[in-house]
């Protein structure tokens, strides 16, 4: 992919891998425009008439919804397909042939799947723009840049920023896509989470080999007061093999009001959501936690890239 | 609430309780104007750019699609989610949460949720307007307001009318909620009830202390001649214990020609359905049966609502 | 029905026996002009303001969604009911009175069933128009109309082709109604099946009645040079009572590149899918392999359809 926005137009999105600082820039500076749209005029007609087909293979109402939404809000319609265990797919219809059906009717089309690979089977087959909404624990390309969008609404920075990603290091899709993406910036990681679910070897050998510098922690309060963005992802218990292992490092990965009594004053915390117990409900009305507003900006990124990608932004 | 119909915007819709005669008025007016929008041009762009969540946790076809029909004829779109038992609420996520998700994406949202209190949470969390749309043994206000609409509309008036409240009126969530609402008329009840299915307490000692002028009997042959509104209402075998009771009374509940035969000329027959053999479709030719213009009143009366709460009636 | 295109307004599509010559000429015509205009401009806006119910009572995500996209792409708005097991239905609802309630909230309904005559009772209850989108072993009149609509569209005409059925005859819904369609025309017939899966007895009487001239053979490997239209099905091995039997006949009625070499330059490739096997993927870049301009023919048929029915072709 080059880098102009013109480019986008006819392309798929796939793999933070496409994206490089100019492209980013691109995608976000179209990403902003979207969100004075909305909140000034609530919605557009820049896609009317244009059809998205939202195949979900395994369900995920926040990213089936965001999607939706962000079509809708650029005056365009959405073909829903939720029940695809039920569909004709369960009768034995493989994925390509499923593709050149929905292309048949539709603009673009979004893919949820639980396979590796199966956005870009899609993609491969597909005449029209494919945006790979998940495959497994491949990628989410659309989470990583809603997430790197947050940092720069929030702070109208990237460089030079500290980032502390906290949790589960080692299985968090998220936390890999956004370490991938960052690395195109000039940032500081500090990476903490138990020693069990430190990020995998060829993630930090990514980090290891861009220069970036970073530190590995198992406690979240030591380094709290050196973090611009703390990205928190989820801690599960069925990750241990060593139940006293668990309870030992638990509560080194929740945010509670005393921890960000210690943190920066202009500093963000965000989680990709759903949170289970890591973050305080407390915590909701902190200015600091940008959660929900990362919600939105994931509307803002999905109209930004379904306009790119139809030839419209 | 106030009553005005500016007050409505921004509010939510959460129980029969917030509306007296005036908002009831109010809201009654506009869901005739819609009325009268549709019959003559099919649809409006009254709410064009606007997004409703219509949020079920538990499925109810006629009243999802009466909410999507309502936002569709105001030129409004809707994003559907029917399948959360296998969404992120299942994977732990928080009902406030899934509201502050979705309030990302939406302008306004609807609930359907087999919990009491439910939708008054999700209002609690909510900066956009949420409609309940049935909180299990709860309430499920628009359902109340369509079925006081459509006697306002079919015989032009409440006040003076004698209402027959017929079936099980123990466990109708309906007959509970519409009693509520006609205590700001000026009305008869005459509530028609096996012994076991008889009004609760609670609601009796309401309209008692409202010294509205009421009676209770065993069989509908009885009152037949009396009543100017016959809302009918299910009595399910399953209720009783002892079934030579049940069998004694079943016949008392049901509507059919004979019956009607002893019914005035002016008065109408309401049900919320659906119906299982207590209304014969002999009669649904009868200009008396108004149940199918009682569904038609719902979807007017959910425009009104979406209108007013959206700030555009 | 008659035959100009005006008296479509209003009518159900619930089998191929309303259509003759003249009718077919119709709304193949509209359906040509749908065509055009969305690949000239993607959209129209001749349905907006109209809404469609989609009520699915088993899945069929081809079909679904492509009557979703037929009515988004002439600017209507599709409810989509696609749970039906769960919904009112199943707490003993009837067929007529769901179908009164959704006619109170859209202009015309779709409607897919497992039972035969289900949408012809919608029908009968209906005072909106409904279209038959399959009803069990019964009908499936769209996928005929789109199938005959193909062979036009491909090949300049209908008349004077070989048209060869392919596969399983015996139990294809599809090649009955398509056989039906075709008698309106001056065509040969050579159906091609294992000797169990025959054309059945009515549907070859109905031929033999016409005059049309036919074949029955059991290689389709033997008569590949004769057709103009090779209309594939697939042939279930569940069908075998004797699996020697399947074994022996089962490459008689695939389709791959050996095969096609023989076949004539000017001809086509149909299959209504999904495919299992009975058409080799190396074929899909053969420009005669049309099935999947039949998927997008599928949508210019109902857009035609839909807007006939709703009085605006």
């Amino acid at each position: 992919m080059t880098n102009t926005i013109e480019s986008f137009a006819g392309e798929d999105i796939l793999s933070v891998n496409q994206f490089d600082r100019e492209s980013l820039n691109a995608i976000f500076s179209i990403a902003h425009e979207m969100r004075v749209l909305v909140e000034r005029f609530g919605s557009a007609e820049l896609l009317q008439g244009k059809i998205l087909a939202n195949l979900f293979y395994e369900p995920s109402t926040r990213t089936s919804s965001s999607f939706t939404a962000a079509m809708q809000r650029l005056g365009g319609q959405v073909i829903p397909i939720n029940n695809v265990q039920y569909s004709s797919v369960s009768k034995g219809e493989s994925l390509p042939d499923t593709i050149r059906t929905l292309e048949c009717y539709a603009d673009v089309i979004v893919i949820r799947h639980p396979e590796v690979g199966a956005a870009a089977t899609a993609a491969y087959y597909a005449h029209k723009p494919v945006i790979n909404a998940g495959d497994g624990v491949g990628e989410h390309p659309t989470q990583a840049l809603l997430d790197l969008f947050t940092v720069q609404e929030e702070l109208q920075q990237v460089d030079e920023l500290t980032v502390a990603m906290v949790g589960d290091l080692r299985f968090g899709r998220t936390v890999h896509s956004l370490t991938k993406l960052l690395l195109n910036y000039n940032v500081s990681f500090i990476f903490v989470s138990p020693e069990i679910l430190r990020l995998p070897a060829d993630v930090l050998a990514a980090v290891d080999a861009s220069g970036h510098s970073y530190a590995q922690v198992e406690d979240l309060h030591s380094v709290i007061g050196e973090a611009d963005v703390l990205y928190m992802t989820r801690v599960q218990r069925e990750r241990f093999t060593d139940l006293a292992e668990y309870d030992r490092v638990k509560d080194f990965f929740v945010v509670d009001q005393a921890l960000m009594s210690q943190a920066r004053e202009r500093m963000i915390v965000m989680h990709p959501l759903p949170r289970v117990g890591e973050i305080s409900y407390a915590l909701d009305d902190d200015p600091r936690s940008a959660y929900f507003r990362q919600m939105r900006n994931g509307m803002y990124i999905r109209m930004a890239l379904l306009a790119a990608l139809l030839g419209k932004a």
